[in-house]
């Protein structure tokens, strides 16, 4: 894998990757997904013990098919050119799971590169930085922040592109999914249009990006305004992927720093229906959906002035296609601004919103 | 220098320092002031080329006297019982000043431990290290965070003690001495109060603490939870060292972490007077004062509810007293909550405003 500049930036297209995600395909694979999803790679197969034997297409008709395989070996049987392992899952805390190491260490035997977003650090696991050294191989922690980072200026608004910012009500309501969406809605339109990733799957998606939660809290802002800045002349319109929630009892300050870092244009505020309770943080009930709207607004003005001018909602919890345009016309109701399920439905509308709010 | 518990903490009182503020003594000597004020250590000697020969309160008339040398060697000349050496300044970017390096060097080799708050480690350079091993001292790099760091579980305010947090309108306000004098002025009145440090100064005042900026983003909140958890059902009032403000192009993040982290039961907002941009950045303008109140506490309330119930004022730059009180009463006014300058005048009318908060 080639590193192309200071910033750790990768190629990602034209590369074939096999994708591990043991026992946990798809339900629980959500890098996985998330990569297959939007990415550029070739994915000639899944690793999955339990569903070997499976097509991709059995479990997510939606996804561009591939077998799913055992073993890395079993996935190089079938494709012998493959040029990473990337580690579609993780375990709770973000440790290795000892049950991966014959996958990873038959890849980097066999010359492949491998891309993970663990917490666990490949490059610092002896036994894989002696055999990566030996073959040559690149063990891309997409999680591991580059070394000089430093603080915001405040000066992202500079940039040429109009910058738009997706937020949450909380942690995992489909913030890099909604980016994703109206970034291909944009392009599909023919806008000039980039994406800056601020977490894991954005980042292997994209080949480059800071793992914004694991940089120095100091230096969270900056690390943002620094993307903004790397591609922010080179694009009409930039989406950034917004992390947790700014009423997280954990997060926020990773939140706060993305909003301030980014001085977005315009914001696009996601949910996901049935949400009441901050995710894993169940005694804290969410606030009203309106002051989420006033809240981020209200933070972001002394920084740069902005608005909510759109709003995603993640309906997946609902059955039927009506029950779920009537939660999405509830959700727009509640925060005053247009909304869609840009994966269920699409991104039209939302984007028209976006659009219309960075021309004000 | 004794390592008492996982957490790190040191024994402070009855320690016999030297402080190092070469070329910086008093105006530019934050650290070293802010110990000398509020620090347990007994004070042998300052360290200053530019000064030496004259005596700590020719400059600061109201610090416990020291007289002021060349060298550490000039120090250990007048106070041969020396326990640890102090860096009490920092230049811009907090780097090591290699002009240091002979008085370092000298502390070490005459088994002195040495404080350090720069972000330039002592336990990382070669040179420092290996003497320090020979010499079995400690060297204390009060900025390095400790390894066991993890998310904040949202249940600080299940300790036993009132929990008051400094916020301030801007960096550089004076928050960690505003909680240093309420602290003082509540342990005057025979109150049980403790502080929790977040910053560089707090710690070598406290001998241990999380330094938050240096923290990973995603464990910030949690490295004030932890703290809180670990004095706060020791103590009937614990007051939390704030940093940044909620509005800083760079910092913000810290603070937003700091304010859900601590699950704060009362807020003091802190302010200097004429201060009318952020610090280091002039573009910004600082937002009217009241907007900081609606701001804090609404940002507050979806994790834990608090309000603003005092104010403290830095008035350093007005030169009367009359002048000072008529700022501080404005101040007052604008933020609806009874104000003070704790320094210039006293802590009481404030104290009072907090413990009646905290009472509500």
């Amino acid at each position: 894998m080639t590193d192309d500049s200071d910033r750790g930036t990768r190629r990602i297209s034209d590369r074939t990757i096999a994708i591990l995600a043991h026992e946990k395909f798809p339900e629980r694979a959500k890098t996985a997904i998330g990569v297959m999803r939007y990415g550029d790679y070739d994915v000639a197969a899944v690793i999955d013990r339990d569903t070997a034997g499976d097509r991709v297409t059995d479990h997510v008709p939606d996804l561009e098919d591939a077998p799913i395989v055992d073993s890395f070996e079993a996935a190089r049987d079938l494709e012998s050119d493959l040029d990473a392992l990337l580690i579609g899952i993780a375990p709770i805390g973000g440790g290795f799971d000892e049950s991966w190491r014959p996958d990873v260490t038959a890849a980097i035997e066999a010359g492949c590169d491998v891309i993970s977003g663990l917490h666990y650090f490949l490059s610092a696991d002896e036994q894989f930085s002696v055999l990566a050294e030996e073959t040559g191989v690149d063990l891309w922690d997409v999680r591991k922040p580059h070394d000089d980072l430093t603080v915001s200026e405040g000066i992202a608004a500079e940039v040429g592109a109009d910058v738009v910012l997706t937020v949450g009500t909380d942690c995992s309501v489909g913030k890099m999914t909604v980016s994703q969406e109206l970034l291909g809605a944009a392009r599909e339109r023919g806008i000039d249009a980039g994406f800056v990733p601020t977490g894991q799957t954005g980042i292997m998606i994209s080949g480059w990006g800071n793992p914004v939660d694991r940089v120095i809290s100091d230096f969270t802002a900056g690390a943002v305004e620094e993307m903004i800045l790397e591609i922010g002349d080179e694009h009409d319109l930039l989406f950034v992927e917004g992390q947790g929630s700014i009423v997280h009892p954990a997060y926020s300050g990773v939140t706060c720093s993305i909003l301030h870092g980014a001085m977005a244009d315009a914001l696009v505020l996601c949910h996901a229906s049935g949400r009441d309770a901050v995710h894993g943080y169940e005694s804290f009930p969410l606030p009203p959906l309106p002051e989420y709207v006033d809240l981020y607004e209200s933070l972001a003005e002394p920084v740069h002035a902005t608005s909510v001018v759109a709003g995603a909602l993640n309906t997946s919890e609902i059955d039927g296609d009506v029950d779920a345009r009537e939660a999405v016309a509830e959700y727009s109701e509640a925060i005053g601004v247009p909304a869609t399920d840009p994966v269920r439905f699409d991104a039209d509308g939302a984007l028209d919103a976006v659009l219309e709010g960075v021309d004000r």
